[in-house]
């Protein structure tokens, strides 16, 4: 372990959720690291929580211990687990789908169920809504800090059964691939789809070539149009909509300067699919 | 000491106030262990600082110094003050009803006032608007760190004359117990109600039975419903409404992943007045 | 270096992108501490970025590494550098105007652009429009570390080339002073003007006394009223406006417990002006 705690959660920052999470960490173990992930996961969406995850985790040292907390069903029956992951990390959650991008890419090397005999804050018996403070912040920083080792979480589980939610495949035809928009750059307003970059690549086009965009809602057509296919957004002029890669290797559809998603009405999930085709000629 | 310093304001976080205020507590001493409860505590709203504390400072460990800046008054003659609490904590605030919660659930010991001849950022005196900078961090900084004890920080007051807020006694009839709605848990909009566990306690009502809730504006009544009161959302169905405990042991009304507060258009303050009733046979 | 690492950017805290950047400064060194000035700046607007910079590095410890990336036209032709300040603070960001107010407050002492062959995070090269992690962060983290010096950065630059946005230089009269409205106090909606303590005393109005305010947007007025010249709102009625020295030693217009700018409608940069006129008699 290397003191690394990072958080997340649907909790927000406005009122005291988080701070009390950092407490209980700290009263563990003052000379932990805590940081955070993200607190602002739309409420209750444990797809964005899981892609949060994706998104960051590898680029934190190995031994980081993460504590994700998207948890609508808070008190039912499902397991409070931690994975440890096979890049070294950790991560502590309810196996509610939050891990279902990692497991795929980083892998799962063993997970346990948390023990709330002993992971549990002490004389928080009474509590039923708050695991983020009184099981999982708890558990984390005992992990994080070398208090229990990983067998002191609980009894092994089957990764295999690890809860994962439905991803969309990738559907290829000759010259055009099919995905979905997986979530936004939210403060941008790009969409970032489920196309990674070695599925496009099958298209052969290069940058600075024309793709053909077609975005649908269920099946209604939203957009439809030829952009460029650059490298960064200052290729094409402010205002102007353009193709590219993103910052986690999947295909990006924006507007630079501008919102794409606000522009289109375009939002995210499996209903939302886009289709890129290569243009000939 | 312990180094943990904790900052509270309404200052928000889109500008550079609150940085500001970490960089005169790093400069006082750069080993501190600089934390924020929330800055997004709604503008002049000293009831909700005053929340937020009692919510949070008891999982933090012993010898934490707080510091809360929500300050309508700055520049007035209120008083700027640090509570040495029974815990063996410090709030750093101006005394303006922010200690109201605490000095209740965890009771002040001593409380001194900030002398500025020496507690005040060096040569910021021409600064009259930002005492959460010139003052409340300098000030916590410097008591977190061992610069100054407690007795450094200036002439002791009486803690009998601490400023409190007007907060709601419970009100009891033979098989009912009104309060008032304290705050939401903001993200979520569940109303969290001044009603505590020990309260409810005396309408002997168990979990899984229902209980009449009457939610009134004024005189005039919002909501009236008999709810189930259970241990966690996840016991009733999605969009259905439930009285619970919350993590700060208090009842709770809300909606399993949905906003009770925007479902039935609910306030905070004394004005919102919220009455749970055992329901016979 | 003090190991001091302070980031600013319009990324937002709502996904995984800062998060993502601390990530990878912690990997260089997990010895660093990390704050953050903000990552609320309005989506490419540079000119808050410099301006907020300015509103905090001097509150900072000499050798701090601020990252700051606004930064619009990344992948664009402009230079990534890092500025070796005169107080002994060093700023990473995009040569792109960023650095436009601290250059005269504080002073560039040498400049250096980054030369992204060695100051790059391995395998980010396909990764073209995250520069605030590849290489902003990664640099920043580095020279907070040590890993390298100032020199380790990349080639000198021309101080006198760093790129400047147009600011507003005071306007006098015999009796007024006229500058615009740089930014907000976003939380509380006060207006921060251009115009200086020292342009203000210039009309030798003292505290307690009325000052003629007006405003305008383009030529046409918004606003004009004599207000009272004090040194905190408090010495106002609750709701009534005011003239203020605000906590950068500027001129400030505020509303007691209320928003001016919401109020009358009034916004930043250079299209909005602002009068300052002596009341004779």
């Amino acid at each position: 372990m290397n003191k690394f705690l990072v958080f997340q959660s649907d909790f927000g920052l406005v009122d005291g959720a988080v701070s009390a999470m950092y407490g209980v960490a700290y009263e563990v173990d003052p000379t932990l690291n805590i940081q955070n992930l993200t607190h602002e996961i739309t409420q209750y969406n444990i797809f964005e929580a899981s892609y949060r995850l994706f998104q960051t985790i590898s680029y934190w040292p190995a031994g980081t211990v993460f504590v994700s907390v998207v948890d609508p069903g808070v008190g039912s029956h499902r397991k409070s687990v931690v994975a440890k992951m096979k890049n070294g990390q950790y991560i502590v959650t309810p196996d509610n789908g939050t891990l279902t991008h990692v497991a795929k890419s980083v892998g799962i090397e063993e997970m346990r169920e948390i023990s709330e005999k002993t992971n549990r804050l002490k004389d928080s018996e009474q509590s039923y809504t708050f695991h983020g403070r009184d099981v999982y912040a708890y558990t984390g920083a005992r992990l994080a800090s070398g208090v229990i080792d990983f067998e002191g979480v609980g009894p092994l589980l089957n990764v295999e059964d690890v809860v994962k939610l439905p991803t969309f495949d990738s559907i290829f035809t000759d010259n055009s691939v099919t995905g979905q928009v997986d979530i936004l750059d939210v403060r941008f307003g790009s969409l970032w789809t489920s196309v990674s970059r070695e599925d496009f690549a099958k298209l052969n086009i290069h940058y600075g070539q024309k793709v053909k965009v077609e975005i649908f809602h269920e099946h209604l057509m939203v957009f439809s149009s030829e952009l460029p296919y650059v490298t960064s957004f200052s290729e094409v002029s402010i205002g102007a909509p353009l193709v590219y890669m993103n910052s986690v290797y999947c295909m990006g559809i924006a507007i630079n300067q501008g919102s794409f998603s606000k522009a289109y009405s375009v939002g995210v999930g499996n209903s939302w699919t886009v289709k890129f085709t290569k243009v000939e000629g």
